[in-house]
């Protein structure tokens, strides 16, 4: 038996362990957990194999490791889906799959959402799209993170949490691509106004119209990025 | 600054590094690396910081750690989307809100699948259908197995991975409470006759059947478990 390889069981065990201090202490992210010397202590582990544990929960977003500061509960503990923090920029086909993914799944949400987004769903897109408003001059990296926070906010507004972690997950993996989808989409003004029609009909409760339009602005820019990759 | 936690740069970039090696040696899920002892002297860094960053790889899925055989390539490798492997077993909203995202995808996958699907996939969609058919009398573990794999490997069938990788996601955070679902749904027979019929129109090429009798089916599911959470 090779000493390099730890036993899976313990680290597993360990890792169930940490979880349910984090869900039976009613921790939220953001909430701190005891350092990890004061962890390894608790469980009767050395420190290298507690730092183990946490170095899974890290990658999945389960906890957050900061230099210096402390370990704390992580955003994603409780999500479904999560993108592969591995993932490499993507190629041609697996863009093009993307796009269609998204395609599927977006207008459906974007009525979704104008059949039932909140007033704070509603404040949340105006902020966003102002914002990106902001950054049109800008850098194309803020205007990207804006553009791409307006489509996490449409999923969002959809009240389907599991869908908007699907489109979260989806944008995630896409961000490097869209920088260069902006450069040659070459027209940041149509992209945004693509987006406040998108709004303008989240607003008005017109669940067709939303869908439409989603469909519309997708499409377009899948035809952009097939063009290219033709 | 605490010495509990390590500098987080160090870690991510070791894990870029093994990354790079897998990658840049060309080695495929299944393939073994070297032992961690080697890979620590190739960074020039402690095993027990290496060994940090092969859990954060583990834990997407990127490498698999056997005990007392090695460190492997991993299937997830190359994933755009995950399950969180941290999630609870699904609780009463969150588990309709997971149906209503199958409900929306999976129905246009099946369409896909009836219009593009290859000779390997049908025979994979013919096997897990007949591996099913051989636990309707038995486990229940067995049967539900069984069931999800239809459900990805129609998913696959539709040519989109990213897609198939969503529905894999969805599946995954599923299987505890599915098992539930087989026990209240408690027509273990119509279950798999709707099986047998969806992959009828996928084989007979009718996408707009394949489509109607996916959502159907889904649509009776979510039935049941509404009804039940009422």
């Amino acid at each position: 038996m090779s000493k390099d390889v730890a036993r899976p069981s313990l680290s597993d065990a360990l890792t169930e362990r940490v979880l349910e201090l984090i869900r039976s202490g009613g921790l939220r992210p953001g909430d701190r957990l005891p350092s990890a010397r004061e962890l390894s202590e608790r469980f009767a582990v050395t420190t290298p194999t507690l730092r183990e544990a946490l170095r899974r929960l890290e990658a999945t977003g389960a906890v957050q490791m900061r230099h210096g500061s402390g370990i704390y509960v992580g955003a994603d503990l409780e999500r479904v889906v999560i993108p592969n923090p591995n993932v490499r920029p993507l190629q041609g086909d697996q863009l093009l799959q993307l796009l269609d993914a998204r395609l599927l799944i977006e207008p459906p949400l974007a009525a979704m959402a104008a059949r039932r987004a909140e007033p704070g769903d509603l404040e949340r897109l105006r902020t966003v799209l102002d914002q990106a408003g902001r950054h049109l001059e800008g850098e194309d990296a803020e205007l990207d993170a804006a553009n791409m926070s307006f489509h996490r906010a449409a999923a969002h507004a959809s009240g389907n949490a599991v869908l908007g972690e699907v489109i979260d997950s989806l944008l995630s993996v896409h961000g490097a691509e869209q920088r260069e989808i902006l450069r040659i989409f070459d027209d940041r003004r149509r992209d945004h106004e693509d987006h406040r029609a998108i709004l303008g009909a989240i607003e008005a409760g017109d669940a067709g119209r939303a869908e439409e339009l989603m469909r519309a602005h997708l499409r377009d820019v899948t035809k952009v990025i097939a063009s290219r990759l033709a």
